[in-house]
């Protein structure tokens, strides 16, 4: 079984729950080399180990004593241990003395906690016909594999391996097949030819492609991956283990793990990080040493630095910050920054992953930064996003935009204006300028204020402190391709409006073209209205309307006395919402939850639920993933919602846990932290 | 005393000589407070601390156990111990009740190793005049430290600190006049409000332009850093030494420092690094000790940390790799990012001291690389070759260049034609392409086969393996800022030539306009030339006319077997160069020295010693600084340099092992190793 406990974007932290104990994820498996383990992984932050069970069958000795004590008595290791099939042998040699159901049957007979089907490796880059064919017999074998498992009533768990070379619809076919098996957990096959040619891309678009088909409430394992300079790619694509004999092999070769590569003892004149074999010893004193002495130490380091960078990936996925440290981690070889370019091509697959609001702030790291989901979402916002008739487009400064507004400027271009709506005569007096009489008819009822800035190209100034859109930095000096990202947005955006002002740094740094008025902006009032700027809040985050449907009647706000913020909204004295101050959204109370479901039409802002577990809703109790009938496809983790039952009646509301995608996907934990039930 | 004994770009790796034993640079001086030290700092990996001789003076008790033990046994480190004097506590409390030479006088008495005059931390942002009034009275008073030192013969080493608040010309002045001092060490001060602010790209241009005039043979310490966040890039601007009480100030206040920022431990859920620390406890494990207990295990692991962070670049300085991780460690931040980029505005004053060739390759990691100075240096040497008529420009596909040419065009487009020459019958021929009898003239003697590729640009088919042109590596998926410099570097080069073709996928790549004239790729024949080759890698690396003047007589090219790769050139049996397999780099034999001598003029390629080492170098030893009368100002380390007396007599030929710029600075250490001796 496996919980999620926290998410950021595809990737979670979770637990795996075994006979043999329950593992944190994303973990990396140490191949235990059945015969001659000479590492004691446990020790230095092992909590599941994964060994062969084709290479202790086939030896007598192991294999009788496997029998006889088990598996976790033979290789002397209490916690989970999973168990490959003998696929990369049959991918080596060609040919193995062992049937699947043989495979499968021995697995449990030695006690294995998670063993594997038979299935076919396919390399990368083979002909279609052969990649189709090898697929074929590994969806069959899963499939024998996962009904004999059944039927036999056995305790292990099985992996399904999803496999297809490098034909993405075959990866994309096969995870389909095998997410309708029920397995328990399903490893990507066949990657590590791509990795061992630092095919990075190539290893995105395999597994990205695999991944969309399968659940979301099982363990991915990225097979063979085991470089610690790749974990935090891999796992933002929602990879949750990972298994390698890298620590043991590199360290027979003289060669040391660190995320930022391999680096041979030849080559060292200093130790590469902080574990204790680098605190204590120098690359001279390892050279003098015998050969097991040093091989011992080397793969110590190679572990330590393995579980610490698996150590700060969940710390990332825990903070919202996964993708910063991405981003920094592909610098590390041009072939992995081309994967995480290429990663940016699945921005959309992403987006429905992400969570509404995190902890850290977006950090604009490159231009890839301008693909990643929370860019994508506040542009699809914003296209979405009803318009006025004039847009006024501010120099964003300091955040809050708001708050550092009306300080720099002299004057503002005109940047389109409503011809249509002057008479000949009118029109003719444009020819040396905005003349001065004109009304322009920039009030704040006809006209958007937005700040233009990078990465969020437009944010309205109503929304400049919700998240992320305060919450995020980038370098003052910017890079020419997110300025031209940000000025393609502009002028797709400023097509929906009569009149655009721009302010003249806007126009100088996007060299916006067709600007030759301009306009005093005394002439241009940006007045600040609380009222219109939680309506506009509430629209964000809820879809048009939803701000008229809350904010009626005798509107009271209540701010923060140290901070000035928003913090609560009352109709008279009864509470509406309150405004969360880390992001600035608004969290639902009753009244605001019974106004927003007025305004609600379908499944927008809900989730149906069976209307066996009504009673529960209506008490307060939070939501099951299994409970779940339906619900609004926007929805996103951290996401307010309203639940309803069967008949769309409503019956509580609370804090999505997980998005749409999941709740559809998910049949174990919770999916809505309940705040209020509406008793019957 | 200080010595150089790796570099790569102004970053060095140096072993700093006092009398309690050597330090290794760069490397960080926790600060030890005289008082309240709880932590073996030397235990954690650190060889060298800093502490303040103020503190100690006014406090009665411990001032006489210093007097009367010395420094080291108050503080009970028996490695170098550095004094700061009071000027810390002069910026916080206004003023001290010391005299400059009572704390010179004072910090001789207790046995500093290195001792600090009483200069004034002007802040950033004040008014020029108290930048300038200050920076005034810490240079009289760096002046009076030094000569008292010298007056009364003391034993300790003195530190000239540079101010000049964010004023850049009066970092520079200050830095000008301190180094006619002639300091033992060089600090850098008052930048940690700027660093306090994150506002790194003002730390960049202060430090830039500080070390523009301090002598490369000293030591440089960034006073008060000592976040392993930024080492690496300060280590970068030539910074050697770094200081500072974070580690435990950070520690008391629950915080733990790692190269990506600072995390506080009500945040953590997982340890962040792999030291003993992080593998041994978790946060929770933290949280429930007692306060003593965990700010002690913090510390451990805020030095562990930093002494990792200064191991890997030292690393990084011995591979030539700094610079990618520097790339790589201001991803952390985009403020950091933004002094990345500050730091591209000074690829002139880094390329100086780039050494030619190193053992890493070169890593694209985002825009901010082509700025580097292996790029700029590159194109530069570009503009200063020689060109012929007509230029053919073929697209990079796999490295080296020249083997995997001929196999992917079918057309040729012709950018630009030298109309002139035609007649006007012959122009009118051109309406409907390039006519099939039409002679072009693409001949190889009258034509440069020219590269296209990211980021060296343009790279001459016979240099393909010239180091970096080929040890160099860039993602495949190209951003638009990288293309568009590469085409403007075409465009730009493009105009010294009659007749150019651009092989299609570059007019696709870089939309080139005016193309409309195509030529079957048949008519362009690219021959490989061995002797136009060497004759190019010659001029590439000595100067146009080099490889005439090397290659005459009856010259035979021996190959590897196992490669192919030239490895040494002949003219009948005789020696003239060999070929350095890692980089194709020309390696001067005697006959070649002499060619290489005749050919140039002036300084060029050569570095004139003293007539009173005129013998050594005859007898073949080293060249050490000091003998330097004058050098070729291109001269760069690694370059073969030819080595004349003061008559401008060749003496011997060998390696550079520093830059032209450090030859004039050096007096201490080696700066050529001589390969070979011409005997009178």
């Amino acid at each position: 079984m496996f919980e999620i406990k926290a998410k950021d974007g595809k990737a979670r932290v979770g637990v795996l729950k075994t006979n043999h104990g329950d593992v944190k994820t994303p973990n990396l498996m140490p191949v235990i080399h059945p015969r001659k383990q000479t590492i004691d992984v446990g020790k230095y932050g092992a909590d599941i180990v994964i060994t062969n069970a084709y290479l202790i069958y086939k030896n007598e000795d192991l294999k009788e004593k496997a029998l006889e004590n088990g598996l976790h008595d033979l290789i002397n290791f209490d916690g989970p241990v999973m168990t490959d099939s003998g696929s990369f042998q049959l991918s080596v040699y060609g040919d193995i003395e062992i049937t699947n159901k043989e495979v499968i049957e021995f697995q449990e007979a030695i006690g294995t906690d998670i063993g594997t089907s038979l299935d076919i490796p396919t390399a990368p880059y083979v002909t279609r016909e052969q990649a189709e064919g090898d697929m074929e017999i590994t969806l069959e074998r899963a499939r024998e594999a996962i009904s004999y498992v059944k039927d036999n009533d056995y305790d292990m768990m099985i992996n399904s391996v999803v496999q297809g070379s490098t034909f993405l619809d075959l990866r994309e076919k096969c995870a389909e097949e095998l997410s309708k098996l029920d397995a328990d957990l399903y490893p990507i096959g066949a990657v590590v030819p791509l990795m061992e040619q630092y095919q990075y891309k190539d290893v995105v678009d395999v597994v990205m492609h695999s991944m969309k088909h399968l659940p979301d409430d099982t363990a991915r394992h990225l097979m063979g991956a085991g470089h610690p300079m790749v974990f935090a790619l891999a796992v933002a694509m929602g990879c949750d283990l990972f298994d390698s004999a890298a620590y043991i092999l590199y360290a027979e070769d003289d060669r040391f793990l660190t995320t930022r590569g391999t680096i041979k003892l030849e080559n060292l004149n200093e130790m590469p990080c902080s574990c204790e074999v680098c605190c204590k010893y120098t690359p001279d004193d390892l050279r003098a040493m015998d050969k097991e002495e040093r091989v011992n130490l080397i793969a110590q380091h190679n572990l330590h630095v393995s579980f610490a960078e698996l150590r700060l990936i969940r710390q990332a996925i825990y903070e919202g910050s996964l993708m910063e440290l991405v981003e920094e981690r592909c610098r590390a070889h041009p072939l992995l920054l081309d994967a995480l370019r290429c990663l940016g091509d699945y921005s959309d697959d992403i987006e429905v992953y992400e969570p509404r609001s995190k902890k850290s702030a977006f950090f604009y790291t490159g231009p890839e930064s301008l693909k990643r989901a929370e860019v994508t979402r506040h542009l699809n916002k914003m296209r979405a996003r009803k318009t006025k008739k004039n847009l006024v487009v501010l120099a964003g400064n300091r955040k809050p935009y708001s708050k550092f507004i009306n300080k720099d400027y002299k004057k503002f271009y005109l940047y389109s204006l409503d011809e249509d709506n002057l008479t000949e005569e009118e029109l003719s007096k444009f020819e040396d300028g905005i003349p001065e009489g004109f009304d322009l008819n920039i009030k704040d009822e006809n006209t958007d204020y937005l700040v233009f800035d990078i990465p969020f190209c437009l944010i309205p100034l109503e929304l400049d402190e919700v998240y992320p859109l305060s919450q995020n930095e980038a370098p003052k000096i910017n890079d020419e391709i997110a300025v031209e990202f940000a000025r393609d947005f502009l002028v797709e955006y400023a097509e929906k409006y009569d009149n655009v002002l721009i302010h003249p740094r806007i126009v100088d740094l996007c060299e916006l073209d067709y600007i030759d008025l301009y306009v005093d902006p005394e002439r241009i009032k940006v007045r600040k209205n609380d009222l219109e700027k939680i309506k506009s809040i509430a629209d964000y985050q809820f879809g048009d309307g939803a701000g008229e449907a809350l904010f009626t009647g005798k509107i009271e706000i209540e701010k923060s006395k140290k901070t000035g913020k928003i913090r609560h909204i009352f109709d008279k004295k009864q509470n509406i919402v309150n405004m969360r101050a880390s992001d600035s959204l608004l969290i639902l109370s009753k009244l605001g939850a019974k106004r927003l479901y007025s305004c609600s039409e379908g499944m927008k802002n809900k989730v149906m639920i069976s209307n066996s577990v009504e009673s529960f809703a209506r008490d307060g109790k939070s939501v099951f993933s299994k409970f779940i009938v339906d619900c609004d496809e926007n929805m996103r983790s951290n996401d307010e919602v309203l639940i309803v039952n069967e008949e769309d009646e409503l019956l509580a509301f609370g804090k999505a846990l997980i998005g749409a995608k999941e709740m559809n996907d998910f049949s174990v934990g919770q999916a809505i932290k309940t705040r209020k039930g509406f008793k019957k």
